[in-house]
């Protein structure tokens, strides 16, 4: 993909420029020219001399070779053609902004294929079809019909809907804050974010992306690429369509499947994005990231002039991962000998209301150097004292070159904007509330954190491949979706997944011999691929003590299963060991999702699961990281752990359980879905009691 | 209170009004000529002709009788002075914006002491002290140092911080808020949240209430007043020191005791006022509650030029209580008339980017018409074809005089500004990102179904007061805080509450001759107050079956008590009716907070409390609705309504024993905590098994 020729091209057409104002062909080649771009621009016109003062190219075929950039302002059904014919010139990026492509039906879709396959044979970048362009402040680069320029900086954004980067790019003009390029994705019929990950992980203008989803192509590239670069620059992605309503909202408006929210949630945090929840989140992170340095621990102090506001700040403070710093005695001392006697000297900080410039300026520089602290919050209301831009300078002599994150929150609007967008335009992230910084600031942290462990050592194991496959080909030869039981237990003992120990029975006679083998107690339960949910059924009988109830058992199920699931084919009864009374149940399994492959699932079994939906996720491939976390990040996880004197659950094999269901997942796409349920555990071990496994209907 | 004369008032002296601009008498002179009050306006100077152009009063002997409001300007020493002197011109109202009182120590304390009793001896209502004064922008006033004055409006804003008082003026004046009433609380001498709440509950200006508190003065007064106020008009607070670090930080800045959060959330659900967690939040909600008509049901409607940010919009509804509406045939059918080709005629209903006014008009017009939908929301994006402040005036056009609740969001700052402006200072609200708007329409909806429903219907029940004075007064007798067994049962049923049968056994003999006229099987506990937790103190035998067991299980636990907690006072053992076996364990009680009173907790037993955290809290009194939303409350409720063929629990039994655990709380201040735990409850009925009275230490 030749994204450095989207970026920084050497020369660009704009085909279909106009000189009609008001015409998308007009405004693009109006934003390239305003926009300063210093490499040679060409506008494709048939029947003009010249458009805004430049040379019109008659033709496509006039045009030079090789030609980096084309903008294409043409209708849909002039792009084909104009394609092939820019291909002729090794065309190496092309931006397609019209629209009627897969998001109006049957015919769009066909032409977009078209389109696809063309630049796809030739090696040419598409952006779009359905966008709004593309902006790069670096290289005076706006090939987009999007009104405003915004000034440079290091954030990236990219989008999937037009709207959202016409919104964002207003708000950054609005708000003083830098962009590095801007690229509006529209139908991503060849480049898609996975590829505007890479191209901006390169980009050394670029310190911060963001990106608006509403699917993601190529799942497990999307996942390879966002651990890659997420552990350089900080990814910020807001997912549009993760609830029901979004995303029937979604479907109607560009026709995409937006997926489930868990595997998009498991995705983000197994990559280490950082997922906005509204597009205000994004805004408030991205000021953060692009200018701060990410702090070194969790203790943050707030300087402030207003009592009120910092108790709200140290509210925020108590709701999130961060503690309020606790200064020490050389700070507090330094405090007290230069504030009024009436100023808490404590943190928060209050200065009082009579603080002015020199006194926040003094006052900033000694919570700085205070090693107690690793971040700083300033916190200013306005009062009949405060010039709210000598405040605002006052910050930036004291914080800059500090390494550490210096965050403001300059209260109010009318009297508070001028020095909010002078330290905004000076490096300092500056929000009217303080809530919003104390957010970032937790983002940051978190961030940090995540940064300064090291890579995800990833779990993989080796598993008889072969016994898995000659189990799926028997199930394959009866016909069946579901492995039958003893197939299963085949399957997950070639990965050395802890199965509790079974037979077969076809009659009475066979269970007593089996359960001679296993010894008594045994457990006593129906072998039919049909029935589900056995317990459910009367088809399970727990704790057999002896032969006679055994034999009692097997005729009694087989014989109620049999008035009761006619349909039902039942081979008979599995014995099984009976596990220790005082097993804790939990479920673990996988389902592959559309986007991203198999996502596994967690849970304690029963109420918690089916009534509270405690329920944790994963994607497969898991890293040992992921596997601890998948078993911890339940609500529920203390119950493992032993309260009130019980003793905890070996959480190590639950781990190794789930390394290794996630390898199966990975060696065999076929296993549509898996559902270990219930997997017992106590202090010594996990054992699987019971066990589905689905397999994809071909 | 005279708190019409607040901000009424016929006429005002400021006392210590100055000559030199930056001080705070001159500020406050300054801002009340400035805000155009028309009454008679006297600065007290004894050292001034004249103070900006106003006649100066040399002493406040010469001022005027009566007379309706003085800003005390003075310092803090001579305050007490000038207000004994205000008194005798009968002054009905001081604001004292001085600092150096409670908040600054003992001798601080003692002179606001002083100045609260001169005020309530003379009939003054005092605002403060240690504030930043009053505002009224229907009658001219700012009796404040605040920078700025508000347009007119009908949201009032009264706070607790003046720098948050600050802040938000600040806010309101950029962002073109209008305002009617605006107090600086300060410290609360005299004048509290409670008076504040009648007076704007009076005042026909105010249609909006906001507060900030960090502590409420006279909880019962106040709850009583916010039930009364929040039918009427909209309060929206936001209550600073809500964590454990924000209510450190109030300590240190004002000396409030914050108190308890989940009193302050049962506190604000109870009586209507709907809890802001954050300032923007509160601001949004402002915005929303003051302009515009609440919706009559749960159905929005999406009206947008941008696809993208309406999926967003999608998503929090999604997450909130409302729904997209699902528009009728007949809008659609209308839309797909006027729309172009590719715009989407359902819900989000996507006009396009080419959409100009007369288009958003039009299609607003209709889907405003449109019976399935409730409230609307218009959301615009920047695009080429955008006028934003025509858009706005389209939307002004279409929507004014809807009885339906029309909220905006138009994306962007530097475009969108404008039009943006101007929708606000038409009466629509307008926020920059589409989750704040739908936020603020699902709290309009959640206030309509409140204020929709009858007046709550409060539950009280009739004790047998003299048989719980006994059990208190034998209590005190034996030196007890924890009311013993025997007389706890006592107490719970005078006032019918279900207590399991039980008899106190002092011997082995006495136990056999209980469970004969209780019946086997029984509960055998030991009776000592001082062992609360008898079951994990191995002091309980269940399920016992005959008159060996019980004999073996008497001696066996007073045995083992003996051994293991020497300094234990056992009196014998309770023996006590064996419950049913699949009895559910709940968990019920109240502990008095120091704010609000007695605080009853609801629960599921053992780890959906004690881990789970899952608890729910109303204050006594409660009403009808209060004891079904106790019990319902909880994340665990369903475990009670029967899943997996269970029989529902009896929730009537839990309600009744809510309301009966209310009363006995009021009626009895000295018992100052109840743990009912567990309380038994089937299909059947409810019963306490083990409950704990402990009274407050005299």
């Amino acid at each position: 993909m030749h994204l450095d020729a989207l970026f920084s091209p050497k020369n660009v057409a704009v085909i279909g420029a106009s000189r009609t104002p008001g015409k998308i062909g007009h405004t693009i080649l109006k934003n390239m020219i305003e926009a300063g771009y210093a490499g040679e621009l060409f506008p494709v016109n048939p029947n003009a001399e010249s458009v805004l003062g430049l040379a019109a190219v008659k033709s496509v075929d006039d045009l030079p070779t090789p030609l980096d950039l084309a903008v294409l302002a043409v209708p849909r059904d002039q792009v084909p053609a104009s394609l092939k014919a820019l291909a002729k010139h090794h065309l190496r990026c092309a931006v397609v902004v019209s629209a009627g492509y897969r998001e109006s039906g049957r015919e769009g879709l066909k032409v977009e294929g078209e389109v696809a396959r063309i630049c796809r044979d030739h090696d040419i970048a598409l952006i779009g079809p359905n966008c709004l362009g593309v902006l790069s402040t670096t290289d005076g680069i706006n090939a987009s019909f999007a009104p405003g320029f915004p000034r440079r900086g290091n954030i990236a954004f990219f989008s999937q809907s037009g709207a959202l980067c016409a919104a964002i790019l207003d708000w950054a003009i609005g708000e003083s804050i830098g962009i590095s390029k801007f690229v509006s994705l529209g139908n991503k019929a060849v480049v898609d974010e996975t590829h505007m990950l890479y191209a901006l992980s390169q980009d050394p203008e670029t310190k911060v992306v963001l990106g608006y989803v509403e699917n993601v192509e190529h799942g497990e590239a999307f996942l390879r690429m966002a651990r890659k670069i997420s552990r350089d620059k900080p990814v910020i992605m807001l997912k549009g369509g993760s609830t029901p309503a979004g995303a029937k909202a979604a479907s109607a408006h560009t026709g995409s499947i937006t997926g489930s929210d868990p595997a998009y949630e498991a995705a983000f945090r197994q990559t280490g994005i950082l997922r906005a929840h509204t597009v205000s989140e994004m805004f408030d992170l991205a000021q953060a990231f692009s200018c701060q340095p990410l702090p070194q621990g969790p203790r943050l102090a707030v300087v402030t002039n207003a009592g009120g506001p910092a108790i709200l700040a140290a509210d925020a403070v108590g709701r999130s991962l961060l503690s309020m710093a606790a200064l020490t005695p050389q700070t507090v001392d330094t405090l007290k000998a230069d504030l009024p006697a009436a100023a808490s000297v404590y943190n928060p900080v209050d200065m009082m209301a009579s603080a002015d410039p020199e006194r926040l300026e003094r006052t900033l520089s000694v919570v700085l150097d205070d090693p107690m602290a690793d971040s700083v919050l300033v916190l200013v209301a306005p009062t009949a004292f405060t010039d709210p831009r000598a405040m605002a300078q006052a910050v930036v002599r004291a914080a800059t070159g500090s390494h550490k994150p210096v965050l403001c929150c300059f209260m109010g609007k009318a009297l508070m904007e001028d020095g909010a967008r002078l330290l905004k335009e000076s490096g300092f992230p500056c929000y009217p509330f303080p809530e919003q910084a104390v957010t970032c600031l937790e983002a940051m942290y978190r961030h940090g954190v995540r940064r300064s462990r090291p890579s995800p050592v990833m779990a993989s194991v080796e598993g008889r491949k072969d016994l898995v496959r000659k189990a799926i080909k028997e199930a394959r030869a009866l016909g069946m979706t579901d492995i039958p039981t003893e197939g299963a237990q085949a399957v997950l003992k070639a990965y050395d997944l802890p199965v509790a120990r079974a037979r077969l029975a076809r009659t009475s006679d066979e269970a007593l011999a089996a359960a001679a083998k296993l010894g008594y107690p045994v457990v006593c339960k129906v072998a039919s691929p049909q029935i589900a949910h056995k317990a459910d059924a009367g088809a399970v009988a727990l704790n057999v003590r002896t032969p006679e109830e055994l034999k009692a058992a097997f005729l009694e199920i087989t014989g109620h299963v049999k008035v009761l699931r006619p349909d039902a084919h039942v081979s008979g009864c599995i014995i099984q060991e009976q596990a220790p009374a005082g097993m804790k149940e939990v479920v673990m399994g996988f389902k592959r999702d559309d986007n991203f492959g198999p996502l596994l699932h967690f849970g304690l079994a029963g109420v918690y699961v089916d009534v509270l939906g405690d329920v944790s996720h994963r994607l497969a491939p898991i890293s040992m990281g992921d596997a601890r976390q998948l078993v911890r990040e339940i609500d529920a996880y203390m119950l493992l752990t032993g309260v009130r004197g019980e003793p905890p659950a070996n959480i190590e094999a639950l781990e190794d359980l789930a390394i290794r269901l996630s390898q199966l997942a990975l060696d065999f796409p076929e296993i549509y879905e898996a559902d270990l349920s219930p997997v017992l555990v106590n202090n010594e071990r996990a054992v699987i009691a019971d066990a589905r496994l689905m397999l994809l209907p071909r």
